[in-house]
C-alpha cells in the first residue's frame, strides 16, 4: 500500500468482471492506475469497448491498448473459427483445458506489463487471474504467477540495477467469484460495464452457456447479488 | 540433436549475425526451422527484409512475422527519436546498460515463441542471445533464460499435461563474436545477408559506429574473415 505520494500500478483490463474488481482494489489501495489492455484479434472485441469504459470510470490516468495479433499464432477458439464450448460442468472444476485457452496469453500480457512497467518506473503490476473458480487455465496458477515474477526482475534495468523488486500482484487468487462480486459492489464497482462472455452476439449480448458466462452467472447467485448482465436467453 | 523424423525449432530471427548463425546450428542439428520475427515499430526495418532473405535461404519451413507495436511503449532508442550512441568502448564490456536497450524485448519475443511452440506441439526454441560481445542487456544472461524456461514450463497446457519439458537453446551464449563468426562460416552462412546496425541510412548501409557495428567490426577482424559489410565510412 503506497504512502505519501501515489504510486503507479498497470493493472491489466480485460474488461471483465475479474479485472475490474483488480483495478478497483489497485484504486481503492492509493494506487495511481494505469489501464492496460490488448487488441489481439479476439472474437470478442466488445471487452475492448467495455475496457475503455471502465478505466474511465475508475479515473484511470492512463489507458494504453496494445494492437498486436494472435490469431496469427492461432491454437484457439479466441482467436480462430474453432467452436466455443457450451454448458461445461465448471462448477465442479473440470480439469480438462478447454479449447478457450489461448497459447501463453498471460506471458505475453505480462510481458508487455514489464516492459510498461520499465518505461513508468513503477514495481506494481495487477492482474485479475484466478485459480478457484476458473477454467482451468495454466497461466492463472500461483505458482506460474511466482515463476514469472522471478524472471521478471531477471529481465529488466531495474531489476539488475536493483532499484527495486518488480510485484505482480494478484488480490482476486484465492477469491471465489461470489467473494469477488461481493468486494466489488462494497468498493461501488457497476458490474454492468463489464463484459465476460467468450461468444456474445454481434452487439455483445452474452450468450449465457460458455464457461465465462456460467462462472459469472453462479457468482452472481452465490453473492446473492442481482446480475445486471444481459443473456441472450 | 532430433532422431529419425526431423523434429521443429522455433528460431527467432532478427535478421542479424548471431541469430542467422543460430539458425544454421539448428538446421545442422537437423531440426526443421520455423522461423519467427517481429515488425514492432523498430527504426532499422531493414532487419526484416533480412530475415526473409535469411529464412529463405536457410530453407525454413514457415516464416512468421509478428506485427505489433513496441513503440507505444516506447522507452528505447529502437523505437523513439532517441539518438543511438556512437563509438562506445564495447570491447571492454560497459558495464551501463544503453539507450538501445528496447524495455522487455526478449520476454516479449520469447513469449510469442512460447505460444508459437505450443501450437507447432514442440519443445525447442532457439534464441541468438549472447553474455559476452554484447552490449550489457539483463535479457540476454544465462540466469534469466533460465528463469523464462522454468516459468515457460508452467505457462502452458504442454507444460501442465507433462507431454514435454520446453528447452530454450542458446547455442551461442558463452561464444565469443569472432567464434560465432567462424562457426557461422563453417556451416556456410552468407553473412552479407545479414544486418546488424542499430543506425542505418535508409537504403540499410550500416553506420560503423553503433555498439552493433563495432562488436560486428571487431568480430570479423577477430576471426580473420574478411567483413562482407557495407559501411557509410
Amino acid at each position: 500500500m503506497p504512502k505519501n505520494k501515489p504510486q503507479k500500478a498497470i493493472v491489466l483490463a480485460s474488461g471483465g468482471l475479474d479485472s475490474t474488481t483488480v483495478m478497483a482494489i489497485a484504486k481503492d489501495e492509493g494506487f495511481d492506475i494505469y489501464a492496460l489492455s490488448f487488441d489481439y484479434g479476439q472474437r470478442h472485441r466488445i471487452e475492448i469497448t467495455a475496457a475503455k469504459a471502465i478505466a474511465r470510470a475508475l479515473g484511470a490516468k492512463q489507458h494504453l491498448i496494445v494492437k498486436t495479433d494472435l490469431g496469427q499464432i492461432g491454437g484457439s477458439a479466441l482467436t480462430e473459427d474453432i467452436t466455443v464450448p457450451k454448458d461445461r460442468d465448471v462448477a465442479n472444476g473440470s480439469e480438462e483445458i478447454p479449447v478457450t485457452y489461448v497459447p501463453a496469453r498471460n506471458t505475453i500480457f505480462l510481458a508487455y506489463a514489464l516492459a510498461w512497467s520499465e518505461v513508468l518506473d513503477t514495481p506494481h503490476i495487477f492482474i485479475g487471474v484466478n485459480a478457484i473458480d476458473y477454467s482451468g487455465y495454466p497461466d492463472c496458477r500461483p505458482e506460474y504467477i511466482q515463476a514469472f515474477e522471478h524472471m521478471a526482475n531477471l529481465a529488466t534495468k531495474a531489476g539488475v540495477e536493483g532499484r527495486y523488486h518488480l510485484q505482480i500482484h494478484t488480490p482476486l487468487s484465492q477469491m471465489t467469484k461470489a467473494d469477488i462480486i461481493k468486494n466489488g459492489i462494497q468498493l461501488g464497482i457497476d458490474y454492468s460495464l463489464t463484459h465476460s462472455c467468450y461468444d456474445p452476439d454481434e452487439v455483445g449480448t452474452a450468450c449465457g452457456h460458455c464457461d465465462s458466462c456460467l462462472l459469472r452467472k453462479k457468482g452472481f447467485v452465490d453473492a446473492g447479488v442481482e446480475d445486471p448482465t444481459r443473456y441472450i436467453k
